[in-house]
């Protein structure tokens, strides 16, 4: 076949996106989508966060964005969104809406062709396991997309080189990947047995790392298995929350790399002393062989991400309940 | 006694902040706080994206925003902090951070001398109930501070008119509250009875009601309740956790009067379908007397809170566990 690559077409996609980056003044980024797909957002925001002198980063759910309806959207705004099959209704309207108020619109999506490329000006296709590519590549998965655009943006409009780093990064991170799947095939097993009954599980973290935990909560324990559970801040824990916990509450932890690492690493304190149901997933003992120093903060959660996916599996499988099964989601209207 | 009544004080104080407002360029405000009192900016932010042509707002706990470090944050930006007793370590760490890189930094706290007032440029006090003050005056709580702060920048900005519909509405936010009282006093002792034994209740709202159901879930059912809680978007609902739903799992639904009310009606109809131990605290059967029609869906969730406080009270009352109850906080290091 003389298909192209999908690697290849990801990178054409993105050059002329960041052409109509260097075409036009950009002065705020809305991340705009639902549910797993906003979740993929948040280290994106913390990068431009971090990192931008005068671009300013939001996130909202689709929905959300369209009725809050930011007086600030404009032609000076780049919205960006993303949805796996480019199907979901509110993404697909909220790309209508953003295009209607004159912002630049770029839409992030598993398949080639649905209703919100049409309403898109500019499209990335992600690479992602399905039954027909159970090898994707992590260069351009959807994380790893949005930072290209994220970084794309600032190293055009502000000469920002953590563009550079992060592309030369990506190239290693299949191999980051493999040999984590190596370190936590049992360990995810074993966990899946020690709390495959329990019937809340929260998930914490902060920085660009907080979206991963949201994302398991809502995604996988909640949606996935029906798992109670909730995101916790790492800094947020401390005012409130902490005091839910005992020794029978079931707590995952992520740590990453990135420089709210003190934020997880009290959290961590906390919990090691006052509760017995830790999971801790912490990024400085990945081998991160090949990944920038520099970058090593933003690409911390791709990798946590990946651990806990395995984790993820590993839970279905020991509760007999698949990733896929659901009583609601597209099964009945809603 | 010669002391200056409380309300007198909290208008001259803000009148100083707004000759402050004049005086400079703010392009950006951050609103950095911890737990219940970071819940409070939320309707702040609902505003000012709403309604600013040219301020963006953000809400970061106070650990965060100093160890995430924006870059923009500067000379053109406004820090709104708050801290009840104005002591809480991050919070008065955050608004040393703020000055040293310049903003402007505004505190509110109850308390009229603490460690957060040495660091801030300004300070506003609000009124609470307390063991000495059993009748606070609404129009100058923390919620009201709040949205006057952020009312009257884009009043001197930028000659947004909401600021006066607010004032003149606010001061019937005593007799809301009063009506309030009476319609819900029995209520809530009966739906108090009815969830004392659960051990799950989420909360979920939209735009500017979504800090509401934060609050409510991590500071009265996570902390002074020791109830598993999580405060659910209601877009989001329908990405993940909804899936969570069955005819056993309660849920606190708040619907307000803003633009999001949509994402509130559509949460409701399906939390009516699936589930069976909802409570729908709707502000269109509040009456709302007085509250001028511009800013009701602004000024819904201080009425909605209102209520709330009391279903806490309720609730501590019917399963014996006072809301002052706690196991670590303030009494362990952490």
């Amino acid at each position: 076949m003389a298909q192209v690559p999908a690697y290849t077409k990801a990178e054409e996609q993105l050059e002329r996106i960041f052409e109509a980056f260097k075409e036009r003044e950009i002065q705020r980024v809305f991340y705009v989508a639902c549910g797993g797909s906003s979740a993929l957002m948040y280290p994106s925001k913390y990068f431009l966060d971090r990192e931008s002198k005068n671009i300013t980063a939001e996130i909202y759910n689709s929905n959300e964005f369209i009725h809050r309806n930011p007086m600030s959207l404009g032609e000076k705004s780049l919205v960006i969104l993303c949805s796996h099959k480019g199907k979901t209704p509110e993404t697909t309207a909220a790309a209508k809406f953003a295009k209607a108020k004159g912002a630049l619109v770029v839409s992030l999506m598993y398949v080639e062709t649905a209703p919100l490329a049409e309403e898109s000006d500019f499209i990335v296709n992600y690479s992602w396991i399905s039954a027909g590519n159970m090898e994707p590549n992590p260069e351009i998965m959807n994380y790893a997309i949005l930072y290209k655009l994220a970084m794309g943006l600032l190293y055009v409009k502000e000469g920002n080189r953590k563009y550079e780093k992060l592309v030369s990064s990506l190239q290693h991170l299949d191999t980051v990947f493999e040999k984590l799947m190596k370190t936590y095939a049992e360990k995810a097993k074993a966990y899946a047995k020690e709390v495959k009954d329990e019937k809340i599980i929260y998930t914490m973290a902060s920085g660009s790392n907080y979206g991963m935990a949201y994302s398991f909560a809502i995604c996988i324990l909640m949606e996935m298995q029906w798992i109670h559970s909730h995101a916790i801040h790492a800094g947020e824990f401390f005012h409130g929350p902490f005091e839910i916990l005992d020794e029978n509450v079931p707590f995952i932890l992520l740590m990453g790399l990135d420089e709210t690492r003190p934020l997880e690493e009290r959290a961590l304190a906390f919990l090691e002393k006052h509760g017995k149901k830790n999971l801790v997933l912490d990024a400085k003992t990945f081998d991160l062989t090949g990944i920038d120093e520099e970058v090593r903060g933003y690409i911390a959660p791709l990798a946590i991400n990946f651990v806990l996916r395995m984790y993820a599996l590993a839970l279905s499988k020991e509760r007999n309940h698949p990733l896929e099964t659901r009583r609601y989601m597209f099964k009945i209207p809603y």
